[in-house]
């Protein structure tokens, strides 16, 4: 397949500045798995990559630079950033972004009160609009360097930007990958006509659109039908305002070398030698960062009910929540947080003894315990709410080596790949999560190794690599 | 069409007893609008009815005659009466019924925290189990009583007593009308897999199934397939276990006579005295049980913006909201009741004036005065989150006097048929509510008029006994 220039879009970039102590700047890599997942992009393509500047550093740079990132920065491709309007920007990201799209996205509103869209969701409307609006014109300028470019945006931040480039270049190759789960159109009846409607509209400007799963991608089809009338060609594209989009499930990976080599590495030792003097017989592990959509309060009810069910496990299992903290100072995000140490604290309270701590609570962003943690559990724990895919359960299986065993929420999208070799939990059902995590903890050493076996051999053989070189393909399928 | 006798099924009965002071058995009728609507019913069919026993006279009742209420006791039809284990009942109508189908049909609950599945669940799920195998088990005798008879199920208490008959009795003619609105198969997997299945299972068991809306037709179909893999035949019916079941989209009204006598009586030209002198030079009304799914917080929210943005109105218009008191003592209403009164009193801080309130807040079940309301409003609000159908929207338009307007939700099943004429509103967006209330206090007198003899006609030419006369034509249909 002969492959084009590529031209990928998020808000996040690959590397984002900041000043040393000496006054220099310095690069940091992006925290987030976006940026790990399209490095192997990197190196096959040739990109450039458009993002929002972010730190103070970032916006001094662009001041400087008027946004092109020097070759000798630090950047992994050619970089853009762009300096928005603070005001727009506020309203786009910590408003429409987060929490209203993730919460919409994640069916994580209680809806008898929340959310309440009044001026200031019309106001923060209106920077999500401009923000996108920003990125559609530097998206268009690069397409006028790289005609041919493939464009490739990615997820909730970016819904609108793909029509204002498609009203301006109707030919243009457009992409789009949405990483969270896409809801059914009663999910998106939260959202007023006019967002509901913009949202789908710009997303099927896109010539394709991928997610992580058949079930993102039915809701997808089934919504567009619901908010747009969009209809469906004999080859299953959804055909909207004279166009076809083709909607793509390719659940994202991990990069197996890197975790290979993370494993060995010093660091993970380090953290290993600790969770292995900390744990007992069995070691219960969750790695999550610290949202509502990760459940991880009903996590540690379920853990109580276990040893209240099931005391004889009392003194043999240790469940370690290695918790990334996330969107601190955010209302939703500060009182989750408060009641995921509420939840850990009584059920210490109730099953603690002389030294013996159930639960091992750690709100910290450590990825080398993380990965200790990993090699070492017996059971990982990953119920999710909703999760569009979730990487724990795949990072987890690859580099364990104690045949442990994956207890996967049914609304992960991970699930959809992993689940025949998984134990299954519904993530509102604690007593059924209770069950399950006993089930796990007694299960013989056969069965054990013959699903982990079976989860390591899956994500090695469907590793990240697999993710672009099969969104590549479907690229290509779709330029031809 | 040949009619064939009908045995009806609900929760609550047509009646229910009480002890009078003199010490005498009274009948009281039921005030739930079901027993309402299906009052036209038994005046045109010979019915069966069998209820749970709910009051202590009730279950008195039935432990002197077994069950079956004496033809003097003021039964309008033969009625038998069921005494339910009291445990068994506590958990199938306070814990699964109320709030946990409630909450999922009318997607109300927060899923980071809410609901948690525990030991309490499993045994309310026995007790919601029981009482409907006790419904069958009366249902079946009733049918040897009466081989042609048909069995017509009511709402969401009754899910699983359907399957229990079909496997009893493989040729009855079985319906069921769920009343409340069918959410799509995200929202049902808050059940676990074995109740979601369950609850499929057991209404699919009927040979019809009726809803108000295509909207709630088209989810019950779509999650038939998703939750059972259900299929469909070429008539559009739903193949499940190799039967068909046919769903109906038949919208409930209410009675156009009954209203026009409610409307002249003393009791209402009273209320409607007071409602007169109360009034400024307009009167936003809005009628409600005080349910969360109402959404009565942001339509107070909804109010004061209107007063904030067009200040025109200050002195001149009162929110008059009279609300049914609702489920007291359950702390989900509790907490929506202080909430209710915080937010009207914010309001009424913030606009009121020297003998100016803007809201007028009544917490009192005073059907009387809700007919008075019904005739004054210039503008009626009907804000739900999610409502099933919503018969406030159809009686207001029925008997008011002045040309008022509706403002309706697009979520509430009434819409369906009458949003051409309302105002439509996102039950989310309150500054959508706001710019709406003003919109129809400020719609010119042809305009008002013309709406409201449309959405009058409408109600009048469709009332309840076209819809009984549409459900018994598909009765008809099905057993042909």
């Amino acid at each position: 397949v002969s492959r084009r220039p590529l031209i990928v879009v998020s808000n996040r970039g690959p590397i984002s500045f900041a000043r040393a102590e000496g006054g220099e700047r310095i690069a940091r890599r992006g925290a987030g798995g976006l940026a790990t997942a399209l490095r192997g992009l990197l190196a096959r393509e040739e990109v450039t990559w458009i993002a929002s500047a972010i730190s103070d550093e970032d916006r001094a740079l662009v001041a400087e630079t008027g946004g092109l990132v020097p070759e000798d920065a630090g950047a992994p491709c050619r970089l853009r950033l762009l300096a928005h309007d603070p005001e727009a920007y506020d309203g786009f990201y910590n408003v429409i972004a987060n929490p209203l799209l993730w919460f919409v996205q994640h069916s994580l509103y209680g809806l008898g009160a929340q959310p309440v869209l009044d001026e200031r969701f019309q106001r923060a409307w209106a920077g999500y609009v401009a923000v996108n609006n920003g990125f559609a014109v530097e998206v268009v300028a690069a397409l006028d360097n790289a005609p041919q470019a493939a464009v490739f945006f990615h997820d909730y931040h970016l819904y609108l930007a793909p029509r204002v480039v498609r009203d301006a270049r109707p030919d243009a190759l457009l992409a789009h990958f949405v990483h969270i789960p896409w809801p059914q159109s009663d999910g998106w009846s939260v959202l007023p006509v006019d967002q509901r409607r913009a949202v789908h509209d710009g997303l099927l400007a896109n010539d394709l659109v991928g997610v992580h799963t058949q079930r993102w991608r039915r809701n997808l089809v089934a919504s567009a039908a619901d908010v747009l009338g969009a209809g469906r060609d004999h080859d299953g594209r959804v055909v909207h305002r004279g166009r076809t989009t083709t909607i793509t499930s390719r659940p994202i990976s991990v990069d197996a070398g890197e975790f290979d080599a993370l494993a060995s590495s010093a660091a993970v030792l380090d953290a290993e030698e600790l969770v292995v003097r900390g744990r007992r017989e069995r070691l219960v592990l969750r790695v999550d960062r610290a949202d509502p959509s990760k459940n991880i309060v009903r996590g540690f009810t379920a853990f109580g009910l276990l040893l209240d069910r099931h005391p004889e496990w009392h003194g043999r299992v240790v469940m370690l929540a290695l918790l990334d903290p996330s969107r601190e100072g955010v209302p939703e995000y500060d009182a989750y947080r408060d009641a995921i140490e509420c939840e850990a604290a009584a059920v210490n309270a109730r099953h603690a003894s002389a030294g013996y701590q159930p639960v091992d609570l750690r709100i910290v962003d450590d990825f080398p315990l993380s990965v200790a943690g990993y090699k070492q559990y017996d059971v990982l724990l990953v119920n999710a709410v909703f999760d569009g895919l979730n990487l724990v359960a795949k990072e987890g299986p690859l580099v364990n080596d104690r045949a442990g065993v994956l207890v996967l929420s049914e609304n992960a999208g991970a699930h959809e790949e992993l689940g025949e070799w998984a134990l299954t939990v519904n993530p509102f059902d604690v007593l059924g999560q209770a069950e399950a995590l006993h089930a796990a903890l007694s299960m013989d050493a056969g069965e054990r190794e013959r699903r982990a076996d079976a989860l390591a051999n899956q994500v090695r053989t469907h590793d990240v690599g697999h993710w672009i070189d099969s969104l590549l393909d479907d690229l290509a399928g779709v330029s031809a």
